[in-house]
């Protein structure tokens, strides 16, 4: 049941799993930097506008918060935190027992998940496996749904992408930062496909007067591709591969074919694909700007920002070019950091991340 | 709060995870047997207990079913598909939808069952990490709960069988088959006391008319548990261990020390203990005989008994003797399987498994 409204199986790129140098656990301060920011803007939708009146009926057996997308920890167990606190701030002691379901795709390190669950959590907790581009959870049955750098991971690379007769061929590249029109369009048309699945399971399983918030990578409207960090970072790990390539040690090819599925929305396409699908009112749409505070990535020695981009990037490079050459990638990303770093710190990072708080009618 | 009911923290001894030569996944075909013994009898009480009316503003969301101690599959899959299909044949279409949630301790393999959940479900699966010894759900929740060869795994062990000066120190022995009374007295208190822990959760968790459904070993009131087949396996297994200690390899007190932390409750103890809860009434008590149609594993010449007692033991003698010995005693279990089996041929094997029904009051 759980994948039955998606068009095809979408496929899984899960965050490094397990607890060790390159994990995702001890590599997602980036993340962490992200959903920071968007706390506050949490703590003010939940205070203004969660009317828990409209479900109550619903709700008399739990209030159900979905972390979508949670990967391994320890963010998502900080978001649910700050949601339950800020709930129980505005109602008190008339709440039901909080549930909480933590998603992502069944590749996922669960087990990793739940060892670090925290013992002394005042919410009961359950892991549901499975891609959120499709159903996950019984109709009407959520009261808060979060999903935080997730939802602008695409569910399958476009198809034209992937053949070699197409315009949308991207040759020489990874991302379409730089790339013709065609390619730039298959990744738009394939988002806006996933997300109307998306937003139509999420109106299925939200009940009415239920909450959503999305924290996912934008571009502000009107700037490039190629002046913003996903762009740069993006095109830069390109630009390793294709030297590998010319070194003999992996195909010009294989590097064709490869994509980073990603796909940097803007708020207007966001609001327009909200509207399409009908079931949700904006209750908050704010654009931030979590590169702005994270100096520590970028202004130490230990190499963090490449630990932190192997952690989130390294399986989808490992699906397609197997352990050895990701182990080059990010070797000479690791000696070329500094000139990453410079790019970065003249880039655009002012509203590159989207916040996004919706309300099921 | 998962464990904030329970008087100590429970200990975990998850079946072999993965599935490999040794893993529960390819050698737990007892346990399915023992599981079609009680389907017929599943059918049965949810033909004709199950009152969905009772609950009906409840279930207004979802048909919720746990599984409580569902190890790594795949027999918890057909277990559940079994509830749905009675359920769904006693109600057709009138149904919500149905969330299924798998249950077991954090330790459990997780990832092994998520990869393996039926592709083709007609439910919404969560995995819920944590002891059944204390609560795993909200309020009022759950409307149908199933626990199969689960719930004579005690909590813990018993503190005086841990303690060298007390009169329940198991000396020479590994289970209480043989002992001195007060291992037994022991163990039946710390079962009693597990017991009551586990009812008072599940009568806080599933709403008013939902039911459970226990399979559990158990021993006829009346039989002495050196005749049964449980008693005369861990014996067996007591005895391989002390020959190994006797050549040195483990001293003496190490076996004195471990002990297989299970129980076989009667059937009129299981009835007192319901009755003592308060919150239940029974719908159904049978004493069934699985033992009596399990002749493939012990009529073969692949050793599969041994390998099915180690899926489901080894997890518990490697926590206390390490895998080197672990793998000692199930070698010789292996060349001593002749004699094992004939043992268990002349055993009792008439009612030692306990079919329980209950109703939420």
């Amino acid at each position: 049941m759980s994948n039955n409204n998606a068009t095809s199986v979408p496929e899984a790129y899960p965050m490094n799993g397990g607890d060790g140098t390159y994990s995702y656990t001890k590599n997602s301060s980036y993340q962490r930097a992200a959903a920071n920011v968007a706390k506050t803007l949490i703590d003010e939708v939940i205070a203004e506008k969660l009317d828990i009146e409209d479900f109550s009926s619903a709700s008399s057996t739990a209030f159900r918060i979905a972390d979508l997308g949670c990967s391994v920890g320890p963010n998502t167990f900080a978001c649910v935190q700050n949601i339950i606190e800020a709930v129980k701030q505005k109602y008190g002691s008339q709440l039901p027992d909080f549930h909480v379901f933590f998603n992502d795709h069944a590749a996922n390190d669960f087990n990793t998940l739940f060892a670090s669950l925290p013992p002394e959590r005042h919410y009961f907790a359950a892991g549901v496996p499975g891609s959120f581009h499709g159903r996950l959870f019984p109709e009407a049955s959520l009261h808060f749904a979060h999903s935080s750098y997730a939802t602008h991971w695409l569910s399958k690379l476009p198809e034209e992408v992937t053949n070699k007769n197409s315009p949308a061929w991207n040759k020489g590249k990874i991302y379409y930062t730089t790339s013709p029109d065609q390619v730039f369009n298959a990744f738009a048309a394939q988002f806006r496909t996933d997300m109307a699945i998306f937003l139509e399971a999420r109106a299925k399983e939200l009940a009415a007067g239920g909450m959503m918030v999305l924290i996912m990578q934008t571009i502000p409207d009107g700037i490039h591709q190629s002046r913003i960090p996903s762009g740069i970072m993006f095109d830069f790990l390109g630009s390793i591969l294709m030297e590998i390539a010319k070194e003999g040690l992996i195909s010009e090819e294989e590097v064709d074919s490869f994509n980073i599925p990603v796909y940097s929305t803007t708020p207007n396409e966001m609001a327009e694909l909200v509207e399409r699908n009908g079931s949700f009112s904006i209750v908050k749409m704010e654009s931030t700007s979590p590169w702005l505070k994270v100096g520590h990535i970028v202004n130490n020695t230990e190499q963090r920002l490449t630990r932190e981009l192997r952690a989130g990037m390294e399986g989808v490079f490992k699906a397609h070019f197997g352990s050895d050459i990701v182990d080059q990638v990010f070797d000479r990303l690791n000696d070329k950091s500094g000139q990453l770093i410079k790019q970065l710190e003249s880039s655009h990072r002012q509203g590159t991340q989207l916040f996004l708080a919706l309300k099921r009618k």
